[in-house]
């Protein structure tokens, strides 16, 4: 299955989503999918300023003995964004749009993260 | 109803709840609930941390033109927290023990949010 495929399923599976896609913690983007998503909105701006955050959570989790971040949601008023990191250098970034499962989202999400996992770990 | 009954309200109503607190955008704790809480873990210096967090977040969707932030949860190993702004200047802050119900508390946080609302509309 590639990754492509990976992010098909997941985007299919959940009603209501718009995009995922599978980034680098330097922000590089390793793959998408967009299924549904405003073309006023921009990604690729979106992917880097979403890595951002991602990356200073991650440090505020480790600055404040929190351990490792599993997961952020952020909800907005145009789209929902969930970030998973696979591995410390990789991560998933979902994105909903308003009225999206998120409940659903979050559990897709984790099982994606499991089957990427090893093929990401090198 | 005082602010500390709305917090013990909501820390009582989700299993799994470890704190729940009133804050400025500023980083100024205005009113705070501990049921739960691992000791060992600084509450005062997380909620300056994740005010930080949160800050960044609503300049990001702003920035990438998703309009306002409407919520945010992100999950360590140690605890889950769910941040959910009031009005532009407050914000709620809950804390959840590994396990708690995120769906069940994102809920009862919408729900505080707007009972609170009206308070801090000044």
């Amino acid at each position: 299955m590639s990754f492509k495929d990976n992010l098909t399923e997941i985007v299919d599976r959940i009603e209501g989503s718009a995009a995922a896609a599978i980034l680098g913690i330097d922000g590089l983007l390793i793959e998408r999918y967009l299924k549904d998503m405003d073309p006023s909105l921009d990604l690729e701006l979106i992917a880097i300023e979403f890595t951002n955050l991602l990356r200073r959570s991650m440090r505020t989790a480790s600055d404040t003995e929190l351990g490792d971040l599993r997961e952020m949601v952020i909800a907005t008023d145009r789209l929902t964004f969930l970030l998973r990191p696979i591995t410390t250098e990789y991560f998933l970034l979902l994105a909903l749009n308003p009225g999206g499962n998120v409940g659903r989202a979050r559990f897709e999400l984790r099982k994606t993260q499991l089957a990427l996992e090893p093929e990401f770990a090198i």
